[in-house]
């Protein structure tokens, strides 16, 4: 599923320099594979619903193959990690060779950053109820944040730089705005909306940049 | 615990007209105690670790009597639904009287609205577990929501008739706003944060009025 706001591919996992062998490739395939199945089965039924047994059925590999990759089931949601810290971390990478305007970099980044919990209300309920109910899931997703915010503080000082971001906020304060403007609408669509995501993520963004952006910022 | 931005007493539940009698105020009082103590082991256990039974007995009342208040466990959060209803309807009698500014009774709320759920990280966590794994909380909470807007929808007119708040945005959703900045710090707050809760919230309500307010409204 992918997002009419995105405008870039961005790859699954972090890329190393040089293209991967073909060992590596299959590998990275089937850890992917398992994640896939994984988040659709939580989609379904729940995190905690969900049996490590149902996942690797789901994802054609035994069980020994699973844990191969991921010591338990929780793991899994560390490539859900990874996954948006490679999106963040191509924004800050957009952000610093300045081709796009820090507006689109971020307008871009919202949705790609709920692009993987938003792909159900069910999904994202799955996923926050495991983060408040697990102490594992919860201080890896609190990790995510951390990591998260200071990458974003890099984007907002390079916009800062550039003259499309107030001067006057600390970067720190705006990338912790902007996370609470991602959290919160998924929060509140994840709980209730009849509305779609991307609705409330626009209204979200708008009403971020529209306390972030200088007036240069705001003439596009 | 009472929280130094409050500024008037709220009433724990909907009082009526006049004032109840004897035997509705123990009523009361033995539904409150119940909460109160529900709220306490949610928070050191979480919800779905407590059970009815650790319930009654931490409020001191016989088993029969917490089935005469709540059908089920998870009904004690409706007491949390109707105090933090009970709030932000009193805003919304403030707004309609105008004696206080806008910004000052979106302040307070602001505060008023986190004090329940944010009397520690563990009890937002364990309230959030269960709204994000229960079907009847979540719908609940999520009646909650779109009450909670409907009525803030009212206090946001108030402001924009006054002059106060941006007669360009709608009121459902600077309504919207409101809960998505008090919603999102609850959210990164009770998942990581080592800082307190105020501090995060007086940043997005900063965020929030200064996409909200008028220059009128930012003269205070």
């Amino acid at each position: 599923m992918r997002s009419e706001f995105q405008t870039e591919p961005v790859p699954l996992l972090s890329e190393p320099a040089k293209a991967p062998g073909r060992r590596e490739r299959r590998r990275r395939e089937t850890r992917e594979k398992i994640y896939r199945a994984a988040m659709r089965l939580f989609s379904e039924r729940g995190f905690f619903e969900t049996t490590t047994e149902q996942i690797t059925e789901a994802a054609d590999v035994g069980q020994g193959t699973f844990f191969n990759y991921f010591p338990s089931k929780q793991h899994v949601l560390s490539v859900l990690s990874e996954i948006q810290l490679t999106k963040i971390r191509a924004a800050r990478e957009q952000a610093l060779r300045g081709e796009r305007s820090l507006h689109d970099v971020l307008h871009a980044l919202v949705h790609d950053i709920a692009q993987e919990p938003g792909q159900s209300q069910a999904l994202t309920r799955a996923l926050f109820s495991a983060i408040f109910s697990n102490e594992a899931v919860r201080s890896t997703a609190a990790e995510l944040l951390a990591q998260g915010r200071e990458v974003l503080a890099v984007v907002i000082a390079a916009g800062q730089e550039r003259g499309e971001i107030r001067p006057d906020g600390k970067a720190a304060d705006l990338a912790l705005a902007f996370q609470r403007a991602v959290a919160g609408t998924l929060f509140l669509w994840a709980m209730q909306s009849k509305i779609g995501l991307k609705t409330w993520l626009e209204k979200a963004f708008r009403d971020f940049w529209a306390g972030a952006a200088t007036t240069k910022g705001r003439i596009r």
